[in-house]
């Protein structure tokens, strides 16, 4: 199994198999992230860090990763500094750029619009977003979480019981997530969502087909004893109006009382980030910010691992990584 | 004494003993700054350098410094790129960015911002200028560079004389200055400025409390026979109309004559960057180019030494930077 | 011959000699570009990337190349967030900048704004191109790119038929081009363009003045029999209206069969870039991609290579990269 000069476009090209494999290295990964020893395996090589749509968080995780191998990043940000914005094809825009990395990571608000560029591109692409189609890495991000923390209390993604909630309609994370969850047996799924933001039917079909136990509905109350509740954002812009919306919004709101009454004394939340804090959304109260269950920061820490590993992998360098340790003064006095 | 693991959010924090601390650290890295030697002592670290609010100098200097000391930037520079747009507060910013860095530098046009990520964050936090409240590196840039100006002539901060000149109202930059000015003895402060622009009461009575000298004055006739003149721009848009503040503004330009005609042979001049170039502000001639004592390129050229030496201690690595030396071709080419 | 410690501003000056000298060292790149070996040559060293104006292409390209040999870069694009903006004068700018680096790239709309920099910048200032100036290392790349592949079927510059095509009154790279191919002997120069978009009358008596037979022509029909054929694009906003626009590219338009028509069967195709692809433009057809004579991605492959010989010379290391090669896995492992 070799990910070496490969693409990773779509959570359609994994199966458990290699999921597994790239679950493996990335925990291997753990003490470069955590800053218990330093490699400097991919010295020299330089990441090409497109984001032709804003985003911190995804950017400079991709970029970090990169960094906690040893290599370098060159950065794209936005895309009225490109020369897409003048008529460049895709196809030239990955020819020229890839010349100059050996790696690239790719963020565009285009569905479809990474996949064309990885055709032009002489390297590897991952996938950072491409609009409302797919965003692989964190939905492997969002699965080796659940992995990383069901293996606390002993269990394994096979039988478990996971809600989704909130906006599952035009939620891409939840999407991508169903798909890899399809992969696996004998989960007891609950999707809960207001009626005009339930889970497409092609989604749903696909957990069905797995076998999984599926139940849906538009409550909260009665729903959230299971091994991970996963919180999404409602989008008050689905809404004829925004009274409505909040409406809507306040009957999905998760917060420690409803924690306390309604989930198991160790169900696991998880959230996609960013989370709306302003007082009108508030989708998961800030007052879970004391709950050791609460694993919305876990998962950006495991994005790191992630990013990591398929970096590694597709370079070709993920059983190299450990020969090429160096010690650094700081870590030792961390 | 130590800084490991401390935030830097305000001058407040500091007292003489740190300051000097501070400074002797910041002249041990003249050698790395000029190129004379090269240290990797954060090799492998990650400076999360995070401008929400545009800046070249700040944020290059920042970076440049960490480079210096052989660890990698990321950088997020603008507001409409981030999270915060979308709602999410600081301090899950903070939790997030926070887990890819090993320490940050931060600009954010919000008062107190800085400081309330500070505590979501899990590493060291550089304030780099929270909107009208504190840019305490700039503060100890200023007053490292008047410490080493004063040097020259065998002179110490202790019974200097100083003129501030210009918005002592709103001039972030001499507020900060004057609060490390109170932690010394025996000044003597002349402070002049339009009255509509005078230093607040708060500042004056802590200058006056220290037992500072203290004269006020709308005049630069008479008062720049000073040690120290530390200009700043006066900006129009104070004013009623520009007319009024063109008129305002002419009586407090300095250039070589008025510099020949009212100041000491030796007086140092300073100003905070950027200076306003434009024919109708002008607050620092380009004729001054010449003057050996305008000190204002040297005060930026410290302000590498004195964030080398922060990012140093708040990594606890500043007694290592000697053992990190490595040789390399081009330092002794240049 | 040296650079070292010298700007590269215009192509204005370069002879011969020290344009061979560049290609020399820029051919010694080669195996550290393509990832062959890796050098650490520049460790330690800081480039300055200021792009003050929008780019993708050349930004990344410098920033790869500085990266390529070692070095670190610290990025600024963009005019809203630098001081510039606030009144400060390039000469301050360039003072304060250049105290961090130890190379500056800079990219700036206004003709003669880097020249002016410059003069403020204690370290060297690469052109990066100005406004409709200059922009020398691209033309340095276009005159790399023919003579590597005129090399390959054993002819030299001198002697050979270059076609120029398109827009040649605006196209800032067909001027500066021209200014180097003065340089050479009894050259075959055949100018095609719309009448109301020829090549100004400065350059056209340039080339006639060094000796080279002219032709001029408003129709590619028999006139792209060249070793060859420099393709630029036709901008619609040079004309009254996009459909007069329209009529004229439509007849300087290059596609596989006006290729198998017109052109030798080793014409070399080369084009700044980006070249427009969108169907009203279209400059260059897509069909081309697979003729291996299209050298435009070759071109954008040689950008890095003197980019990389333009640093290694103006720091004085040209001839160290070897001695500070060192071995990374992922290299032998590409």
């Amino acid at each position: 199994m070799s990910f070496k000069g490969q693409h990773i476009l779509s959570v359609k090209q994994f199966d458990r198999d290699n999921i597994q494999y790239i679950f493996d290295i990335a925990r291997k990964m753990a003490p470069y992230a955590s800053r218990k020893k330093r490699t400097r395996v991919l010295d020299g090589a330089i990441l090409g860090n497109l984001f032709f749509e804003p985003s911190t968080r995804t950017r400079v995780s991709f970029g970090c990763a990169f960094n906690l191998l040893g290599g370098e990043v060159r950065e794209t940000t936005g895309m009225e500094s490109s020369a897409l914005s003048k008529g460049e094809s895709l196809y030239d825009t990955a020819r020229v750029i890839s010349s100059y990395s050996d790696v690239i990571a790719m963020r565009h608000p285009q569905a479809g619009s990474v996949a064309e560029f990885a055709e032009g591109s002489r390297v590897p692409v991952l996938n950072g977003g491409d609009g409302a189609n797919e965003h692989p890495t964190q939905a492997l991000l969002d699965l080796f979480t659940i992995e990383r923390e069901l293996q606390a209390s002993g269990q394994s993604i096979d039988g478990m019981h996971i809600a989704m909630v909130g906006d599952l309609k035009f939620g891409r994370t939840v999407h991508s997530l169903s798909k890899l969850l399809a992969l696996y047996k004998n989960l007891q799924i609950t999707l809960i969502s207001p009626q005009e933001l339930a889970m497409p039917d092609e989604v749903v079909s696909a957990l069905d087909n797995a076998g999984h136990r599926l139940t849906i509905s538009d409550k909260l109350e009665g729903n959230l004893n299971a091994d991970i509740v996963y919180q999404t954002r409602i989008q008050e812009e689905r809404f004829p109006s925004k009274a409505e919306a909040n409406q809507y919004r306040g009957k999905f709101r998760l917060n420690q009382e409803i924690y306390t009454r309604h989930c198991k004394s160790n169900t696991v939340i998880m959230h996609p980030l960013p989370r709306d804090s302003r007082q009108e959304a508030n989708e998961l109260d800030n007052d879970l910010n004391l709950n050791p269950n609460l694993a919305i920061f876990r998962q950006a820490d495991n994005g790191i691992l992630v990013r990591m590993a398929l970096f590694a992998l597709t370079l070709g360098v993920q059983d190299l990584v450990q020969d090429y340790e160096c010690a650094v003064p700081w870590y030792t006095n961390k």
